[in-house]
């Protein structure tokens, strides 16, 4: 019998194991090898759950955006052998957002089964906690960097949003927060709704959604936590 | 102190108490207000977590499409009395493809805070499994049901997706997944991959990836059960 493709969720802000279900832990025992964006991390986790008696039967290999195609029959080939296998990304939920939908990819044209188990994603839960539309959204990664580049970019969301009554969400590393903040009320029109969601799920955890005129009138100051952007024109 | 709205995740699959976790467990205690879209599968469904020494000291009122929203203020006030609320959807996260939405949005305009609590969702779960692009991707809720209305919209989000390597996502009722596929497979190019992701997280989950031209050769015939449609160009 040919093996099976888990994704497993992880935790998305430190020491929140909470956030992981059941369904997680009794999936776990049942598989040994795992892809990982960052294996010390992987391995970190996967101990802190408790649910092997020992980390030594595990085997781990590296999966990221640098991995070529190439080398993915061999990464894989535990499931060919009947074996289960587990995808594990560097924060959140294998295949949205990360490298991981390489080896979903791979399992699907080869006819293994894939079971994506149920975890933390700061995407869906800042979408979830911005009020705005739920019904229609669009997730477009991160900005570009350059500052003309970026207003553009804004400018033509904003247009797609309005147009389609769709919420436009994306991600930005900590350390280009406020740059993005600065951005975004810059070029956004002043009844746009804007949503600053923080550190979802950790300590510092704030999530905040004001029409652009209003953060205008008070801006925030954001430390370098992990953020998710959105709005809704 | 002001009350906190959380978000509460729910099952997406008959007995599958086990996806939610332990964070939702531990916050449910503190909530004895709840909005929900029917309020008797919310109650069944807090009953079965078994987190309240009784189901008596618990409030539920209804937040569903229907509810205009001149009938917010009534239905939030106890987040003004100093205690927390709960929003509870019929199936899976609320905010993300439900009513609840409404109920965010009141917590924003007057500065209550919002907790989204972690659980599953169908959409995220059949993004995460069907290896299309999780960089970039849309939730466009419902196709339109008359049919040449429903091919124009696909060939439109075929475009799209093209145009920008955008995954699309909608979802659809179950009694026409059927008919739903067979607009697909008929109206998509031969190379484009489409995903079916039936029954997640439930004893018939099965999620499959397939160039159109595969599907076509050999088409699926799709039971009754949820289902949410992917593909990318």
């Amino acid at each position: 019998m040919a093996g099976k493709l888990f994704l497993i969720p992880t935790i998305i802000s430190d020491h929140q194991q909470g956030v992981i279900p059941q369904q997680v832990r009794e999936a776990l025992p049942g598989i040994k090898h795992f892809l990982a964006e960052d294996v010390r991390t992987a391995r970190r986790y996967l101990s802190s759950l408790k649910v092997y008696p020992s980390m030594e039967e595990l085997n781990f290999e590296t999966l990221n955006k640098e991995t070529p195609s190439a080398s993915l029959p061999p990464l894989m080939k535990p499931l060919a052998d009947g074996l289960n296998m587990g995808v594990i990304s560097e924060s959140g939920c294998p295949g949205v957002a990360d490298p991981g939908a390489l080896a979903v990819a791979y399992a699907h044209e080869h006819g293994f089964q894939v079971v994506p188990l149920v975890g933390p994603s700061s995407i869906l839960l800042a979408l979830m906690a911005s009020g705005l539309n739920g019904q229609q959204f669009a997730f477009h990664g991160y900005l570009p960097i350059e500052s003309k580049e970026a207003s553009k970019k804004i400018q033509e969301l904003e247009r797609e949003s309005k147009l389609k009554n769709q919420t436009q969400i994306f991600i930005e590393t900590p350390y280009r927060n406020n740059s993005v903040f600065t951005h975004l009320i810059k070029n956004l029109h002043p009844n746009t709704r804007l949503t600053v969601a923080l550190d979802i799920t950790g300590q510092q955890e704030v999530i905040t959604t004001k029409p652009v005129m209003v953060w205008r009138s008070n801006p925030a100051e954001w430390p370098k936590a992990p953020a998710v952007f959105l709005f809704l024109a």
